[in-house]
């Protein structure tokens, strides 16, 4: 039996979604394994629908995994819930799915949203929720950089360095800011991204609200194509992967 | 010279506002008078508009305290912040006032909101933020039963036993709730409130909520006039002081 779950996570005590060797520190790939060995017995390997770094937040990442006997999905989720009650992570919701289905490789569209506090004091109840940036930000400007990165681009200049991904060329379908008092939303909507590609990004609008060049120069860093090009890396404690489509 | 500030904090690691004696712990209070001591070696008292219990967070608490010297406003914020950037205490505005007001004394409305999580899943992001209530809550009901606590009325039952207020007569001048997902805020206004009253108010609205009693009852339980007539005290993390106005 294949199960499909969206799940929650706080992403601080992390070293990130996947497992990783010769790094100390758990992941939440290894607490939720551990979590189905548990109560199954069964040592499993769990997929995810985006392998979001350290410090990165989930609200509703998707995950697939396989048991060898059927268990009645309200059974699995609270017997999770239950091994996973010390751990920042929970089960929202569980499902059977048929065989063919993969978390990863049958997402139609991945969300996001990156978190920012644009106020002068230091953050208590955000704090490692959301990026504090102390000096005001012209959102205007970062809504206009964000106009020239979405569409099907040549996203090199957005990449890691030890991105992975085979092509640069990557479709952001939606990037759309919103404002509530001081706290500033980057809503971000893709069917796939490169390494740290939001973060480069968010990085990058954020210094062209601190006027460190105007919207249109992101066409320059889309042209040079090379990291360097771009802006910082917004930290990993702002961002919130919020729901995978089917 | 007297300064205002707006304060925020999270409650979690604290016993409270108060300087606690024989209780083991650190209150807000304490630090910040550290905080005020090390930048300008004075042992001043600071005053709070609201004795927020432990655990209980505030968004826009008001304090205030005199300095010997006149020093410039951003001085002492950025001082202070300075000093207690270890702390989930942070100075969000500083200005100078005059002698005779006192943040306590001279408020004339305190806004709290109380945040409710009605999901099956625990909490992550949320821990300790809001109170988590797995069970569906019927709002209309809970609606009903906050407009019979609005106004002025005896809240002998809506306080806590050790309450040390003089007249158990307060005037709740908004009591609202909102839903957005499955998230319920509880925003409640009056000049000043019981020990635990609001508390005490949301545990009992949210009792209504799983049908334990009508709407109607609250009438009832107020006609009581006896602690034991109202329902449980909901806990301090879902409480949030936002804001005091003068």
């Amino acid at each position: 039996m294949r199960y499909k779950a969206v799940i929650e996570y706080e992403g601080t005590a992390f070293v990130g979604w996947q497992r990783q060797t010769g790094i100390s520190g758990k992941s939440v790939q290894e607490v939720i394994e551990a979590a189905i060995k548990s109560f199954s017995q069964q040592t499993v390997v769990v997929y995810a629908a985006g392998r979001t770094d350290s410090g990165v937040h989930a609200l509703g990442q998707v995950i697939h995994f396989d048991l060898r006997v059927a268990v009645e999905c309200y059974v699995v989720k609270n017997a999770l819930n239950h091994y996973l009650r010390h751990e920042m992570v929970s089960i929202i919701h569980l499902e059977e799915v048929d065989e063919d289905f993969h978390c990863r490789f049958s997402a139609r569209q991945r969300h996001y949203v990156y978190k920012i506090s644009n106020r002068e004091a230091p953050l208590c109840v955000d704090r490692m929720r959301m990026w504090h940036v102390p000096r005001k930000l012209n959102v205007a400007n970062m809504r206009g950089a964000a106009s020239y990165l979405v569409g099907k681009k040549d996203y090199t200049s957005f990449r890691a360095k030890d991105c992975q991904s085979k092509s640069p060329v990557k479709t952001i379908d939606r990037l759309e800011i919103t404002e509530q008092g001081d706290v500033i939303h980057v809503e971000i909507s893709a069917l796939s991204f490169l390494h740290k590609q939001v973060r480069i990004i968010v990085g990058t609008i954020v210094q062209c609200g601190h006027g460190l060049f105007s919207p249109e120069y992101i066409e320059t860093i889309l042209e040079k194509r090379e990291r360097s090009a771009a802006g910082i890396t917004a930290p990993p404690y702002g961002l919130y992967l919020t729901h995978v489509e089917y």
